[in-house]
């Protein structure tokens, strides 16, 4: 039986598309016995079926993000030149995840999935649903951008143009116990019961200290110190300190969600690897991109800093390497800053007109 | 009664003495009884009671640190020249703190201190029991850099020269939300029980949390990228990977200490700020300052980043930055760098053969 949690609803995400790809094997040894993945896509897909970009979602985050900041008319993500299509990550409340779904992998005994997982369904779909066998472009943030890169190495043949944007092709070590502070404050609540409790509001306590690490990991010493909080905005809510913005802005996003599916998430990104296609050989793995790329770190990232993202970008040949910069750190990619997206605007509107 | 606690030992400390103040009133309101300061001293006070150096310790730390990787003959910090007393920060397990405590204040009962009632504190202590009026260097790291600002900043005709290492003087907006986390993850620990525990090792869920946080931010990106952690020894102990070394030297240090005793720590760290001497105007505070002050922050630290220590270092009139190289980040602090402490050295050898 799922869970009601209002935030997976169309209603709070805009409207989305389910498609049953059936019967999944995982590489990590697990089954989904029906998988589900929830498509947004924007724009038409045109005859030649070459006019595709295909967009991956980041922990936490479902189509919405991009749908409300990154695409639209006279973007670089242009509905009314390309046939856009955002692909829920599995396991972020809106595709298959531990609380939507019935009997054996419910709550608790989800399987555990990679990022190759996902990149292996979405080209299943791509294929299967669309008919769609290149991409003009892989664009992606965060664990988005390790799901770019996975496509890029896994099917080169089929990724002409990737943009990882704030995220790296294997994770750092520091990334990995970073990400394990932010499920222990969750797994840590008695709330939590092991995964099977009955609402997400049991873990209230624990989500709220994830978003607590958020907010020192997701934003910057910059952000903080110039009191960018000010400046942001929604509805029906104010802030007078930091700790305000922190408790009413953060608390009141993370508490929403479904902690298995963080859970999900996080694992996932934790050992997200593209040197698993290779034997570990990082350099080989690199080695197969045949896209034109161009890699794209924020530099106020705290945890994706620009310099491991650059010593990526120099085993792939011919990639660039296109720094972000925002205040906001990694959650730069929130877009609360216009020169921010003018600059990923500038940058992969160059990299679409790049001839392959 | 005191919990018996033997990290909080001679046998495990080195020597120190321990000089009661009296009846001692905080800044916040409460008051400890008889105040006691745990000092080490480390060569002779000459007879004009010029030669004297003041160490105050950093959050979690003690006497200990100083005496084994910055003090010594032929180092900047030399017995044979100088009068080197280290005191241990009130709460710091050593100093009256929490759980080595009786009556009203025992425990959960403690009161709020303030970086300026240690500071106090201290300047009573070598008044009273030493007899001393000048200092010729006041230096210390992250919390002791918070006391050495203070110094600096209320006995402006008492501080000849000051080295605030890897820490601010006023304290930051992030570091209030990083040090909250490390709060949040002992108290959440049922085990904690309000801090009335029988015992830390009731809450060594909570205090392996604590260290975990500190494993991501402690140290840096760059630490555990480079794996630097292979080349750190200690008796008796080994590790593979990052992760057997987080739980195998982070956890270990920091379950053995008291909870209180680092709650006490972690709430005068957040509220550190020199401006409560002048209404709130830094500029005012930081103009106070007559020492000849070298400014020394990490330049891989994640929480007291050099920009922020330049900028109050800009405040200063004559203050110099000097920032250290330390792949550790924050924990470079300890020492782990032979070309760090060379840097030290060196630095702190100029600022006192700077004539003042």
């Amino acid at each position: 039986m799922a869970l009601d949690n209002p935030f997976y609803t169309p209603e709070m995400q805009g409207a989305y598309e389910l498609h049953s790809l059936g019967r999944f094997e995982l590489e990590d040894g697990g089954v989904i016995p029906d998988l589900q993945l929830a498509v947004a896509t924007y724009g038409q897909l045109n005859e030649a079926k070459d006019n595709v970009i295909l967009i991956p979602t980041w922990f936490s985050g479902t189509h919405q993000t991009w749908e409300l900041v990154y695409i639209g008319p006279g973007r670089a993500l242009d509905p009314e030149k390309y046939f856009i299509i955002v692909v829920n990550q599995i396991g972020n409340g809106l595709s298959t995840s531990p609380h939507n779904t019935d009997g054996p992998i419910a709550m608790s005994q989800f399987p555990n999935v990679r990022i190759g997982d996902d990149v292996r369904a979405q080209e299943q779909l791509l294929r299967e649903v669309f008919g769609i066998e290149q991409l003009a472009l892989v664009v992606g943030g965060s664990m988005g951008a390790q799901q770019t890169w996975e496509w890029a190495v896994r099917f080169p043949d089929k990724v002409l143009r990737a943009a990882p944007i704030a995220g790296t092709a294997q994770n750092t070590p520091h990334d990995f116990l970073f990400t394990q502070t932010l499920v222990d404050a969750i797994t840590s609540d008695p709330g939590f019961n092991g995964g099977d409790y009955a609402s997400h509001a049991d873990v209230v306590d624990g989500l709220s200290r994830h978003a607590d690490i958020w907010a020192v990991m997701g934003l910057s010493t910059e952000f903080w110190r110039t009191e960018f909080w000010r400046g942001i905005e929604i509805p029906d809510v104010t802030w007078d300190t930091a700790v305000e913005f922190k408790d009413r802005f953060l608390r009141s996003v993370f508490t929403a969600l479904d902690p298995n599916s963080l859970l999900v998430q996080a694992w996932k990104w934790q050992r997200g690897d593209v040197a698993r296609n290779t034997d570990g050989d990082l350099a080989a793995a690199l080695g197969r991109i045949t896209a034109t790329m161009f890699v794209m770190p924020i530099d106020e990232d705290m945890f994706f800093p620009p310099r491991d993202c650059a010593a990526e970008c120099e085993q792939v040949s011919g990639a660039q390497l296109r720094p972000l910069h925002s205040v906001a750190g990694h959650f730069g990619l929130f877009g609360f800053e216009p020169d921010y997206l003018e600059s990923v605007d500038t940058i992969l509107r160059e990299l679409l007109e790049t001839s392959v």
